[in-house]
């Protein structure tokens, strides 16, 4: 029986992959045994055969999810954006320094085993790992100059992630989530909120604040393909990657005018009423350092796959959120 | 008068930084206060005012030498490419996690002055922090994906420095500095040794081993270059870096058999029949990983100069080491 730990279990995508897990397991295992770990959990979230509660930052709790020996982690637990660059030590202590411990723990692991135990680790990275100015399209041997110690933390941990698995200590990779939209539940005070508020809220009969000109462009990919992306991840021969492990996942590239189509589209000029447009140049600075496209050829090649247009990212929230369609 | 902090002082780059600058001085400051720190020094080593001894991989030693409030460090210290590759542990203490307390005991400094210590920080980076293949030339913007634990440490490095310097904390740079040929003294274990022995010892009088196929390219600077360029580094308007704090050096990109030929016009038929042949598959592994040509526009445009030739290369070592031409 394969033992999944999902590092970061209690989030919104952490919680979308551990029902996925429940319901469809993974790979050829139909019951994996999942542990989910975070500093806490929704009321009525996903079920596991596992909670526990921690915070990662803590040096100690390396060691204690390592001897769990999971065949397989997903880390997906991370000081966010925009608290990384309000908080300087508490984002470099969790989004870098207890990633290298999580690392040197499982490392750990494989020593004391004598070199059998190679768990596969996925690490949730982010394309927030480039910084402006970008090509029209950023391929995948464009370099990683972020602008957000953020992103430099997550460009750090990448080099670590994969300079571990070369020399044999686990068998990882990196794969940069767009932003992963529409979320579910509440806006939160990333930047990047709106970009799912404006297609949420309005769905929900509710008013929502357009902060940038909609002439604004990103990349996007929904949840469940963000779910697809970690789950494809863990199931990749990793040989094929030839010894680069950090990928930029595949996403959709739209402005936020074919936004607000593609929501006309599914839910028609009432929804679409809903949005107030209110310029934030705070929040316009942040998302003009942002990435707009990708061409990500390696992992479409490797068979990641994500949605095809913004209406179908729409039509996949009504689905799963609003139980319609 | 402006303090200057030389962390490796001791090492080959080092001495002839500190020689450097003991007769020439730094920007417009002819007579800058000079600290060498090291784990120890050349019996007949360059002049500075003070010669500090200690293992930066000790954590204390960073707050040591940050409570100094040097106005320039100038970060020479690692371990080399084979060790780290050898040596796990020791090559992430001493290129990574030393790295870390270094800046974050600059930052504590910079914060108990009320933010008016802002150190200027060179950092000697590397071409080990890309990784095969390559293009034909790599260019400002290719990706970084080391294939040592070495390369991947610099890399690193390279991203605190940047994350650092834009919050404020430090104005550092990082330089990735060519092969540096030919180095003086005596063959170390490098792989990239041969070189510079290949050269070295034939002028010297003495046979030399070439490991590899004489097709080989590579990237060279001089050791003058690379003061040039630590020194340049050190008084540049870090304004015009955009935010984009690592530059690839410029360098002479040429094969072996180039190497040689510069070689037999610097002194003769007679000091190339000196350079026995024979391959070293070990050798041959490693450095057909390793970078062969760069467009390094970046810093040339920044002012950054090397040589325009190998020829210039070895008769730079006659007149500077062995004091002909």
């Amino acid at each position: 029986m394969t033992k999944i730990l999902i590092i970061g279990g209690g989030g919104m995508v952490g919680q979308k992959l551990a029902a996925h897990l429940a319901t469809q397991g993974l790979g050829s295992d139909v019951a994996p045994e999942v542990t989910l770990y975070d500093i806490g959990f929704p009321p009525s979230g996903a079920s596991a055969e596992h909670h526990l509660t921690g915070n990662l930052a803590d040096q100690a709790e390396a060691a204690r999810l390592a001897a769990l020996r999971p065949d397989v982690v997903f880390h997906l637990a991370a000081i966010v954006s925009g608290e990384a660059e309000t908080n300087f030590d508490k984002g470099w202590a969790t989004n870098m320094m207890a990633c290298w411990h999580l690392l040197e723990s499982l490392r750990e692991e494989h020593e004391e085993s004598g070199g059998s135990y190679v768990p596969r680790l996925v690490f949730s990275s982010s394309i927030a790992v480039f910084g402006a100015p970008f090509p029209a399209q950023i391929d995948d041997t464009f370099f990683q100059a972020p602008r957000t110690s953020y992103g430099a933390q997550k460009a750090i941990t990448e080099l670590m992630v994969t300079d571990f698995s070369r020399k044999g200590f686990i068998d990882g990779l990196s794969i940069r989530l767009p932003t992963v939209c529409v979320r579910p539940g509440k806006a939160n005070l990333a930047a990047s909120s709106f970009f799912s508020g404006i297609i949420r809220e309005p769905l929900n009969g509710q008013p929502a604040i357009l902060p940038v000109p909609d002439t604004v462009r990103h990349w996007h990919a929904s949840p469940r393909s963000a779910v697809g992306f970690l789950t494809h991840a863990a199931a990749l021969d990793t040989a094929r990657l030839e010894g680069r492990r950090a990928l930029s996942m595949p996403g959709v590239s739209c402005t936020v005018a074919e936004q607000i189509e593609a929501l006309r589209d599914v839910a028609g000029n009432d929804a679409v009423a809903l949005i107030q447009r209110k310029d934030d140049p705070a929040i316009m600075a942040i998302v003009s350092g942002w990435p707009r496209d990708f061409a990500p050829e390696r992992a479409r090649m490797l068979g990641f796959t994500a949605e095809a247009s913004f209406a179908e990212i729409v039509r996949q929230y009504v689905e799963d959120e609003l139980g319609q369609l």
